[in-house]
């Protein structure tokens, strides 16, 4: 089988957190919100429906999971997901902790102003906070 | 059982297009993309997390099949998935047709400058196709 190969955008963009064997979770370089990335590491694919339903199904408890592992980590308020990939067009689907008053809110975060990279300390530290999270 | 109550919100920017037992699809009445809402039937939910293990099954499985569908029949390049709820907490999944120059790509949709109403005759011929499309 063809080895994944993970968009260099997002790969560029974003630092992993944990690899499965169907899917890598990352974390978006931008610290203005607690933002996770689920890829399946299956190359071709740009929409959920592109996935056998099997997967469709797994897939979408895994991103739920996280939903909430992000909730409880970091007491945001509400969750923002979705797939767009109008940019990247490799299969993403976008987790993200939003608060009232966070930046954009309630808009999306989307392509608002320019991302803010984290500083590596507290990266790590989210990382493993991250991880002890999922698992 | 407590009956379901649709959010007034929803209510007032969306038309029915179909109602199955656990959840309501709906138009949003925005022509400047086919947009459908997903929404399940059931009081007080505001995340995918909140759903049991079997219906967030079931309800990836209807929104990526709404998706196809969407796909299918629009002939659009990319479909963009998402819940927000931001603004409307009421659970409900947003599917909407995207194509490369359509107003605000490759953003997002959510938010971005005003609503433009279907004419009732578009939008009874919309919501006939989508209805064929979805069964």
């Amino acid at each position: 089988m063809e080895s994944f190969q993970l968009h260099p955008r997002l790969e560029k963009d974003s630092f992993l957190v944990e690899r499965f064997d169907k899917y890598q979770i990352r974390l978006l370089n931008d610290c203005r919100w607690p933002w996770l990335l689920l890829i399946p590491q299956q190359n071709g694919l740009s929409e959920l429906h592109d996935l056998t339903i099997t997967d469709q199904k797994q897939f979408a408890l895994r991103t739920n999971h996280c939903a909430k592992a992000m909730m409880q980590l970091t007491k945001c308020e509400k969750i923002n997901s979705g797939v767009l990939g109008n940019v990247v067009p490799q299969l993403h689907i976008h987790v993200i902790a939003r608060n009232e008053g966070d930046p954009n809110w309630p808009n999306p975060v989307w392509g608002f102003e320019t991302t803010k990279p984290y500083a590596d300390r507290d990266r790590d530290e989210l990382i493993a906070k991250l991880r002890s999270a999922l698992t």
